[in-house]
C-alpha cells in the first residue's frame, strides 16, 4: 500500500491548503487581521488532521512536520493581496472548503485503515477529519457551521467518499487514479448541492422550531 | 473489579444513547437537517468519552467499537419519526441530557479510577466525560451551553455523583445497586434542581454584568 | 536544563492561576454562577495545557497531579469575595489574561523543546498552548474570541515569546533572568498593544466584509 500513502501525502497537504484559504477568507470577511487571518487558517486546515492522528495515537503531523505550516502562511499572504479582486468571498470559500473536504476524507480514511481501523471506525474517522477543521473555523469565528445549514448538503458527500475509499482499499483497487475519481466526486456532489439548494430532509418531519 | 467495568461499559452505551437523543432534540429544534441531527448527536454522544480516552491515552472506544455508532443512528431515527408528538422538545432534551449526566459521571470515574489515576484527578474526568459531550453539543449549535445557565444546577450533580462513585470504588463498595443508587441520585438532583429553578450563587457576590 | 525545567514548572502553575482569574472574571460579567465560575476558569487554565499534553503525547498534567486544581478553586473563590470593589471588569481580566499569555507561551515552548520537538514546532506548539485556554474560554462562553479581535494585538506577543525562548534555549542562554525578561517582554507589548489600540493590518487590504 505504498502509491496510497503517497497519495494520501500529497492529498494531505493539498487540503490543508484548501482549508487553509477558506480560514482566510473568513477571516477577511470577519474583519479579522492578519495575524488572525494566520491563526484562522491554521485551525481550519490543521485542526481535524490533528484530531485524527490524536485519535489514533500518531504524533500530529502538523507538530512534527514544519511543511504542514507553509499552506497557511501561503493562503494568509494570497489572501491579503489578491482578496481585493474578489467579489463573492462566500462562493471562493465554500469550492476552497469543498475541495478540502474531498481530500480530507479521502486522507482520513486511508490513514485509518493504514493504523488498522476497521471499516466502520475508519469511514468515521474519514468524516472527522474532513469535517473538524472546517467546523472548528466556523465555531471559533462564531459563525453557525456549514456543517449544520440545512439549506444545503455538507457531511454526505463526505460520508460518500469515505465509504467508497474504504470499499477501493479494501478490495485493493485505491490508486491514484480512483483515488481522483474519488474526490471528485465527492467535491462535485458539495459544489452541486451547495449551487442548486440541494438539501435533506429535516431533523424532525414536523419542525417545530421553538425555544 | 470485573463488575465494575461491566457496569461501565453497559452504562457507558445507555449513556451515549441518552446523549445522543439530547443531540438530535437540539437539531430538531434548531431546524437542522437529519445528517446534521447525526451528525450532533455523535457528537454530544461520543465527545466526551472520546476527550475521556484522549486524556488517559488509551483508544476512543467510539472509534474502535462500531457499536458506538448504534445510538446516535437509533437516536437519529427516533427523533425524526416520534418528534412530531413531542410538545415540549426543551423538556425532553433535558431529561434525556439528566440521563447521560448521571450515566457518563459515574463510567468516566470509574474508567479513571481502573488505569490508576489518583481520586482527584477521577473526579475531574468524571466530571469532564460527563460535560464534555454537552458542551460540544451546545457550543456547535451556536446555544449557550446549559452548563453556564445560571437558572438551574448543572454541573454540580455530577461533581457529586464522581465524588460518590469514587468513595464507592475505594472502599470497594462499588456494585450494580450502588452504581444505579448513585445514578439516580445525580439524575434526580439535576432533573429537580432544573424543574424547581434551584439555583446556586453567582459568579461574583455583586454582579455587575457589564461589558 | 534542570534550570528550565524548573522555571517551567512555576511558570506553569503560575500561569494556570492568571487564566484561571480570567475565566473567573468572564464568569462573573456573563452572570454565570459560582459552579460555572469554577469551570470556566478551569477549562481556561487547564484547557491549553492539557491540549499541549495531548499533542506531545505525555499524560496532562492538569489530570495527573491535583495541584493543578487548586489555582481555579482559589480564582473561583477571589473573584466571588473581591469582584465587589472590581469597577472595571474587562481591563483586570485583560491583564490577567496577558500575564498567563506570557508564562504559557514560554512554558509551552520549553516543553515542546524538551521532548524533541524541532524549533518550528516548538513554537507553534508555544503559540497553542498560550491561547487555547483563552480561546476555549471565549467559544464555551460564547464571546468573540479576544484572539480575533482586529482592535488590538493578541497572538503576535505570544508567537514573539515563543521565538525568544526558542532561541534562548537553543544557544543555552535559558535561566531564570533571561526566561523573566522574555516574559515581561511578552506581557509588556500584550498590554501595550490593547492600552494603546496598536493594530496589526487586516487579513485583506480591501476589507469587503459582506455576508
Amino acid at each position: 500500500m505504498d502509491t496510497a500513502s503517497h497519495i494520501a501525502l500529497a492529498a494531505d497537504l493539498l487540503g490543508v491548503f484548501f482549508f487553509a484559504v477558506s480560514g482566510s477568507l473568513l477571516a477577511a470577511r470577519k474583519g479579522f487581521d492578519i495575524v488572525g487571518s494566520l491563526l484562522l487558517a491554521s485551525l481550519a486546515s490543521l485542526g481535524g488532521g490533528v484530531a485524527r492522528d490524536l485519535i489514533i495515537d500518531v504524533p500530529p503531523a502538523a507538530f512534527t512536520d514544519p511543511a504542514y505550516l507553509l499552506p497557511p502562511l501561503l493562503a494568509t499572504v494570497l489572501v491579503y493581496f489578491v482578496f481585493s479582486g474578489v467579489e463573492r468571498v462566500k462562493r471562493v470559500l465554500v469550492v476552497f472548503d469543498a475541495a478540502g473536504l474531498a481530500l480530507f476524507c479521502i486522507t482520513g480514511t486511508i490513514k485509518a485503515l493504514e493504523v488498522g481501523l476497521n471499516p466502520v471506525s475508519a469511514v468515521l474517522l474519514g468524516v472527522t477529519t474532513a469535517v473538524g477543521g472546517g467546523l472548528l473555523r466556523d465555531v471559533v469565528a462564531n459563525e453557525i457551521p456549514q456543517l449544520f445549514d440545512p439549506r444545503d448538503i455538507y457531511a454526505l458527500p463526505a460520508m460518500l467518499g469515505a465509504v467508497i475509499v474504504t470499499v477501493l482499499y479494501l478490495t485493493d483497487s485505491f490508486t491514484l487514479v480512483t483515488g481522483t475519481i474519488a474526490a471528485s466526486l465527492v467535491f462535485s456532489f458539495r459544489v452541486l448541492a451547495w449551487r442548486y439548494g440541494w438539501h435533506a430532509p429535516l431533523a424532525a418531519r414536523s419542525p417545530a422550531t421553538q425555544k
